[in-house]
Order: C-alpha cells, then sequence, then structure tokens
C-alpha cells in the first residue's frame, strides 16, 4: 500500500500562523514537529519512507524537502495547480499507476492530527484489505457535536471483519450539511462523521472519476500522456472545477464501505481546535506558550517565540501572535478567520495573507 | 521661572508596553517625540532651555540624556530614591534655592498630554503672577465623569484676575474620593480636578514643607548640606515616607490657590485614556497602528513595529503588544494592569516587568 498525503491546502482559517508561503501543515501547531512532519512519521513502521508520497504545489516543494529531509523528488507529487481533493486524488492515482497498477493507495491530509496511531494503524490495515475488495474506503469518526464542517456516514449493510474490525456499505453521505441536519443526525445516532482519510485501489479510484466526474476522468487520460511538461499540465488541470472528493465522488458513488476509527482524529479545522489538542487548563484556557491569567477563562491563545500573554477580566477570546500580525478573535466565530484572509486580500494588506 | 519635570514614575498602568528600563514618560505613545519630549517641547517660547530641569532617578540619566539632547548635565536633578511627588517637589526646591532663592518653579509631570498649548502658556503666565503672591497654585479641569484617580478641589473666595485670568482660593482639597463621593461632587458642580501640576516659589514650598511635614523637612535641611554626595543623600532619602504632595502638602495647607483651566489635558493614566488621546475611528476603536474590523467595536489597540491587528466579534478590549508580551484586558479593568507588574514579580516573571 502506498500513503499520499495531501499537502496542497491553504489553511487559512489559521491565519495569521498560516500564511500563503508557509500553510498550517508546514507549521508546529501542538507537537515536537510541523503537521506534515507528524503526519509522515505516524505512517511508520506500518509503511517504509519509500511508500509515502506527497501532492503540492511547485511552491511549496523547498518546504517539503526541507521538513522531510532526506525525502525522494520521485515521491513528491507536484499538482499543477489546486483543483481540490478530486482531482488530487485522481493525479496521484495516474502517477502510482504508471509503477503501481494494482496498488492500494491512502489519501491523508497533511494538516490532522491523530493521537492513537496504534488504532490509525490497525485502521489503515483493515482499510487495506476491505479496499482490494473494490471498495472506495472511508473512516467514520463518533460524532461529539453536530458539526457542519464534515461530511457525514450512515453505515448499512455490515460488510463482514477485516482484519477484525466491522465494515459497512455507506448508505448515505451527506457533505456538510447545515446545523439543523447536522442536530438531527445526531439524535437519531448511527451517523459517522468522515474523517477526511480515503483509500482505495489506484484502478478503483480512477474509474470511479471515470464515471462520476467525466470530465476530470478525460483530463487524467491527458495526464497520463503529459508526465515531465509541466506546462502542458497546467493547460489540463486549468479548465477544471475545484471539486472535493467528497462532493465528486464519494456523495455519489454506491461502493462507498466505512471503517469506525477512534485514533484521537482532529481536523485542526480551525483555533477553537487547539482547545482539545493542547488541553486546557483550570480556568479552560489552551496555550502554547506562558501565560498569566487574571480572572478570565476559556481562551485559546497560540503565539510564537514564547511571548508572555496576560488576560485580564476576559473569556471566549482566541488570541494568535505572530511577527507581523495580530488576531483577537471571539472563539464562536473562529470559522469566519478565512473570510479575513480574503478582506485583507481586497483591502490591499495581501503582505498580510 | 524655572520648570521642573517630574520624569521618575514607574507607569506601572502602562505595562507591558512601560517597563522598569523604559517607563512610560520614555514611550512614544501619541504624538511624534515620548511624552518626556513632548512635556519639555511644549514649554518653548514660554520658558527657554536653560529653565527647564528634570528630576529622575540615577538609572533613567542615560535615557534623559538620549531622549533631551543636548540637555545640560546640571539641569537633571537626581533622585536619590523614589519617594513620591512631595519628596521630589522638596528636593527640586532644594536644588534651585542653591541659585534661584527667589524663583518661581512650576512642577510638571513627564507623562501628562496637552493639546492646546496656548491655553497651557496662558494658564502658567497667570499662575506665575499668582505664585509671586505666595500661593501654592493648583490647575482646575473640569471634570467629565467621576473619576477616582484624581484629587477634586473647590474653589472658593475669587482672588482677582491674574493675567487676565480668574483665580480662586481653594476651599477644599479632596485626593482620591471614592466613586460615590466623586458622583456627589459631580452632582454638586463647583468641583475641578487637580491636574497634578503645581506651581509656587521655591521659598514658599519649603516654608509649606517644613510646616506640614516636619520629617521631610529636616531631611531636606540635611540635602542642602549634601549635594555632591549621592550616598549620603540616599542614607537622607532612605527613610523616609513616600507621601505624594498633594496628600503631605496640597490637602493640608490653608494657603493653596487655583486657576481654572481647559488645555486638553490628561493625565494618561492607564490604556483606556487612549482613546481620548489617539481618537476613536467610526466602530469606537482606538489604535496607533494598522487594524482591520470584522464587528468589533469599542476597543484600544497598541501595539509596536505597525503590527496589523484583527479584531473578529469583540468588544471592550485593551491589546497591547510587546516583542516579549502581549496584554488583552477588559477595557473596563485597565486600572488593574498596576497589580499584574507585582503578580509578575511574585510569579519569577520579573524578566517581564
Amino acid at each position: 500500500m502506498k500513503a499520499v498525503i495531501m499537502a496542497g491546502g491553504q489553511g487559512t482559517r489559521f491565519w495569521p500562523a498560516s500564511r500563503e508561503s508557509r500553510p498550517k501543515q508546514f507549521l508546529q501547531i501542538a507537537d515536537s514537529g510541523t503537521l506534515l512532519q507528524e503526519t509522515v512519521a505516524r505512517l511508520g513502521p506500518l509503511l517504509g519512507r519509500e511508500d509515502v508520497y506527497v501532492v503540492c504545489s511547485e511552491r511549496y516543494l523547498p518546504l517539503v524537502a526541507e521538513q522531510l529531509e532526506p525525502f525522494p523528488r520521485d515521491q513528491v507529487i507536484v499538482e499543477p495547480m489546486a483543483r481540490s481533493t478530486a482531482a488530487c486524488a485522481g493525479l496521484a492515482a495516474c502517477y502510482l499507476k504508471q509503477r503501481f497498477p494494482e496498488e492500494m493507495m491512502v489519501m491523508l491530509p497533511a494538516d490532522h492530527v491523530i493521537r492513537d496511531v496504534k488504532e490509525f494503524h490497525e485502521t489503515l490495515r483493515a482499510g487495506e484489505k476491505l479496499g482490494r475488495e473494490g471498495w472506495l474506503v472511508s473512516f467514520g469518526i463518533e460524532p461529539s457535536h453536530p458539526a457542519t464542517g464534515y461530511g457525514y456516514l450512515r453505515p448499512g449493510e455490515h460488510l463482514g471483519e477485516f482484519a477484525g474490525r466491522p465494515a459497512y456499505k455507506v448508505e448515505q453521505f451527506t457533505e456538510k450539511p447545515d446545523r439543523a441536519r447536522a442536530a438531527q443526525f445526531l439524535e437519531e445516532g448511527n451517523y459517522y462523521w468522515n474523517s477526511g482519510m480515503f483509500l482505495f485501489s489506484v484502478e478503483r479510484i480512477l474509474s470511479e472519476i471515470d464515471l462520476r466526474m467525466p470530465r476530470l476522468g478525460q483530463a487524467l487520460a491527458e495526464v497520463e500522456q503529459s508526465w515531465g511538461y509541466p506546462d502542458r499540465l497546467k493547460e489540463i488541470f486549468s479548465p477544471l472545477e475545484s471539486t472535493s472528493i467528497d462532493f465528486g465522488v464519494m456523495e455519489k458513488s454506491e461502493r462507498i464501505a466505512m471503517l469506525p476509527s477512534d485514533p484521537g482524529w482532529s481536523d485542526v479545522g480551525n483555533w477553537k481546535a487547539l482547545e482539545e489538542i493542547l488541553g486546557v487548563d483550570g480556568q479552560g484556557v489552551a496555550s502554547n506558550g506562558p501565560q498569566l491569567n487574571v480572572d478570565s477563562r476559556d481562551c485559546v491563545l497560540y503565539t510564537s517565540g514564547g511571548k508572555l500573554v496576560v488576560l485580564v477580566g476576559v473569556r471566549d477570546l482566541v488570541v494568535v501572535d505572530t511577527e507581523d500580525a495580530l488576531l483577537v478573535c471571539s472563539k464562536d466565530r473562529t470559522e469566519e478567520v478565512r473570510k479575513v484572509v480574503e478582506s485583507l486580500k481586497n483591502k490591499d494588506l495581501k503582505e498580510y495573507t
């Protein structure tokens, strides 16, 4: 099995720490390494380094090289243009098909946190077996609250045990429901969050793309003839729509299976996620550096260089400090940070993005 | 007339910008110069440089020299120890007495802001005339709210016009009343805030100190014999209590006069004062640098180096950023910043004070 790490994201919800020049996956958020480094590291010893591939844009080649050193250049797949995860998966499958046409591949976001590596490995082992039977494998995380940022999976038919773990056909895949619908799912029970990790055979994902996204399938057929010609690859990618693999394939396919898993997963979706990742103190404050708290509660603090943060009489804030920009955000509005980055671009403050 | 600028304060309520190594008066808060530089500059052309004296501790001699360059060393009066404003005024009077025993002196805090220099000069001219008649002159600012951090003056008997301005005997001087009393003063009307600037003759302040603060008077008599002997001066100052000139002299003396004045004065008492000094925008935000405001109101932002501050969905915050420390404080609790500095000292975080 090969792992394909998707490192092409912009991570704008992690502004101002995440910048165009160094997006979230290249930052050290909680652990001793950057999110990308941790994503690669946690694959061992299940997979060797030679089985790990990274997809990113040309711009981030130096960061990948620096952070994963030594990492063979032919295990980095350069996206001609960012065209979301369906094109990313298709491109990676095309690339792997050249040498491993029968191989299984697991697609992993470069910017997630997983705490229980043993559980993660066991799930991947089960996923590999399930994938070899022709399924597109998703991993279902038990939902803790009616989040609107995730896809929801409803398991149906029991497909048997794989490496000792139960697998289910996915009866319904609902990408990013609204709040009311998400709440209804939780009330009904038997729904899972889609983790954003997928596992399938090279052959299967390419045939599903041909079936569900024929324009992308056509583009990938041209890609196969164009390796080594970056300008041609750009021409092929340029007219493609940005469609996630969730919308483009998973919601529509009839060959989706699910393995329930509890690997201590977080998609580190926005600054609020640091509460879980860093943990909170007795006053509900999560911080990556020194702090002094006077009568304050339930804040998230993220600074660089060990800066001291002093809070006096405040609550429910996210405070993120970097060298040239400082964010102070109500904790229930962390999703809006993405829009801040758009605003900065429109307001001639592009230097801060 | 001589001006004596009191530059010995710690400015702890302006932490983290104000540090022991560089207190508030040595910072550029609003104008093009530091508060000390502006305090000196606004005396001209009423007074020449040769009429301006600065009192500070030995530690701040290099800062004074750097900021007022060129400034003759014999116009800097070194406080042997910080013992509050009564001792400071007495020391300065002793110093001036050596060369100008009949002279008038005006005591000016180094860390105030005054916007209307013309009004300020006119008031000082009137004050000089009033002082020459033996009064201890205070300057009364019309109160805008029941502040508890100021002294309150109640004018009584009209003493006549001085340089075209009415002067009054002060009938009652109440230093820092509680909130209820301050509110009562405002309701009654005919109360003024004491500006913290005082004007008197060298002779008069020394005789008032002898009368009202005999221990300080005794110490000053010894000081007169000890110029040029820093260790001896320290010995004399060391046992003195720290008493403000307001408590020690002004509240008790029967020779206090007041000139009402409206020179656009602010004592820059805490971070909230920046609302008036910097001015606020349409969303009530006062800032000394670039900001992007998403749905936020009524904040005070102070950063160094032109850092961009982005606010999302917050209100009534004070945010102060420096190289190694960041303060986020509820706007109605800015007075507590002083206690933060004490806490830091007690918590082994003295490096940040």
